[in-house]
């Protein structure tokens, strides 16, 4: 997700403030900073659509362009690695436009000191995921920065990428009615970082879901044209990707605890911590809003795809409560659930 | 200057080497780390051209597309700030491809602490900076870091450009006979830099030369089809960015040390600190390889322009010695100038 999509809460920055963890978690206070910051300094039209990729009318052609940068702790986890999840995240902010990618960027910056045979590694792993997506890695930068003045390895891939003929997705295009589908088990990539860190043992061990999405939404596109929005709930998770969709379109969005798929080891491993697996970051899946007749085509070709078999359809977008996201459990009772306050998993992607 | 684009050196990379200041210095360790780490992992034939930026054909026209990450320390210094000189630099390597900027993406990386002011006073500079050169910010991206894993703020712009119809400017299309101009006086703003981090004072104060291109280019464009190569010499200085092109044109460049322009205040504080102004980074200057015929008349191009008053004519390219540089002193001796090596002034960009 990139920063500037996310969705509100008009407060005026307080004078002698400091940027805080929480300000780069995808939640409410990255949202603030970018409302109340960043909007209206370089306020324009395009970057006010706040989604998760410009798109400029380029040649005759509509180009997608977006940009991420990574600082995930540590550098290697099991499913990934920051180098991978570089290549993976910026292409899945262009799919989630509808576009195809066409060319990244990749730049470095490195804290001096970490071994060039590190560094090779990362870049290995960045030019296998480039390649098994189809897309090249076409300039780049290296900066090196003192030691204690960075930490290891940080990187910047912004990419550009074609919007499909005829296709429109847009977090402001939900509508009552249209159904919430996502692509698979959620939490999986946040667990898996977080396991790393602190050295947690499973019994069936959380591998990071990072993965490419591109492919998978243009068969979601061939099945239908009838989806309204994509995004892919890295950032914040669930929750937050779906109050910036309900923000943006003044919609309602409710969801049914019981048909949001995820995995027995994540659900043990956020009971275990303390944390809510619908705020946990994923960076191999997508949260798809589709008009009702579409749901079950687009449901059936998700599932035909590797990266979608998982899929459900988990809840409806609703004219009541333009704003909010309800979560009925499976007690039967129904819970608001926010956007993401404070910074959960800080360096998650 | 992208720092994918610089020259050779072939060595492996050892077992157990560590990424030195020097890998980010614009010099021989870039150029090493390039070619033997980068370039065979992520090999493609846009990469490979080495240029400031990559040229890709989308919808019937030419797209540039160009990455920096800005690390300049400190974040504040005379004549702009770590804001304006990303929104510059980006710019300036669209422009030197003949390149009229289109958009720019931001991407904030910000050591958590860091003042809120002090990131809205930057990315204030940043808007500005744009405006002035007539080119949108249309996406974004923000991630925090703890105190102490980052250094106050880094910033990446990426930039994509239209690539002005018929032109085609390439380092490795330099040609025996051919001038060598620059737009002004160089070394300004290492200088500066090094005047704000050393808290040096000067009778002159030195200040950035940070400025946008674009606009130059395009004078220079009006005035002739014949330009070669536009290059601009920051990291690394006037004598990497001419080894470069030296390099990948196969040709000898030969100047003419009374013909550089150099400020006196510039001169001085060089000798006082022994440096070699030839090395020392400028953001708002260019070089540009032009064919005999033609270079009066873009000199005179150059010197209408605002950012071009101070252009002079500085050396010849020839058909000995290829790949070298070579410097006529004011005594009449003949030495070479070599590309930077190890790292004269770290996080000057």
């Amino acid at each position: 997700m990139s920063d500037f999509s996310s969705f509100v809460c008009p407060a005026p920055l307080g004078a002698g403030d400091r940027i805080l963890l929480g300000h780069g978690s995808g939640g409410t206070l990255s949202a603030e900073l970018i409302r109340n910051l960043f909007l209206p300094l370089f306020r324009n039209p395009t970057l006010e659509r706040l989604e998760d990729q410009a798109v400029l009318p380029v040649g005759g052609v509509r180009l997608a362009f977006t940009t991420d940068s990574f600082v995930v702790k540590p550098l290697f986890f099991r499913g990934g690695d920051i180098g991978s999840l570089a290549v993976h995240g910026t292409v899945n902010d262009l799919a989630m436009g509808g576009a195809m990618p066409l060319a990244l960027s990749a730049a470095f910056i490195v804290e001096e000191g970490l071994p060039l045979e590190t560094l090779g590694r990362i870049a290995e792993s960045m030019a296998q995921a480039a390649r098994a997506a189809g897309v090249e890695i076409v300039t780049g930068d290296t900066k090196v920065v003192e030691k204690g003045k960075g930490d290891g390895l940080f990187i910047n891939t912004t990419g550009i990428g074609i919007v499909r003929e005829g296709v429109s997705l847009s977090a402001s295009a939900a509508r009552p009615g249209d159904a919430v589908l996502v692509s698979g088990c959620l939490g999986d990539h946040g667990i898996a970082i977080l396991a790393e860190r602190e050295g947690l043992e499973f019994e069936c061990p959380v591998a990071s879901d990072s993965a490419a999405l591109h492919t998978l939404v243009a068969a979601m596109l061939d099945a239908s044209s009838e989806i309204r929005a994509l995004r892919d709930p890295t950032r914040g998770g669930l929750s937050s990707t779906l109050n910036e969709i309900a923000g943006q379109s003044r919609v309602g969005i409710a969801i049914e605890d019981r048909a949001i798929p995820i995995r027995e080891a994540v659900r043990g491993a956020c009971e275990l911590l303390g944390l809510d697996p619908l705020y946990v970051a994923n960076e191999g899946k997508l949260v798809a809003i589709v008009a009702p007749e579409a749901a079950e085509r687009v449901l059936a070709a998700m599932r035909s795809h590797p990266l979608g078999a998982g899929a459900a359809r988990i809840g409806e977008v609703r004219q009541a409560y333009p704003g909010l996201v309800t979560l009925r459990t499976s007690l039967g009772t129904t819970r608001v659930v926010d956007m993401l306050s404070g910074d959960q998993l800080p360096r998650i992607c």
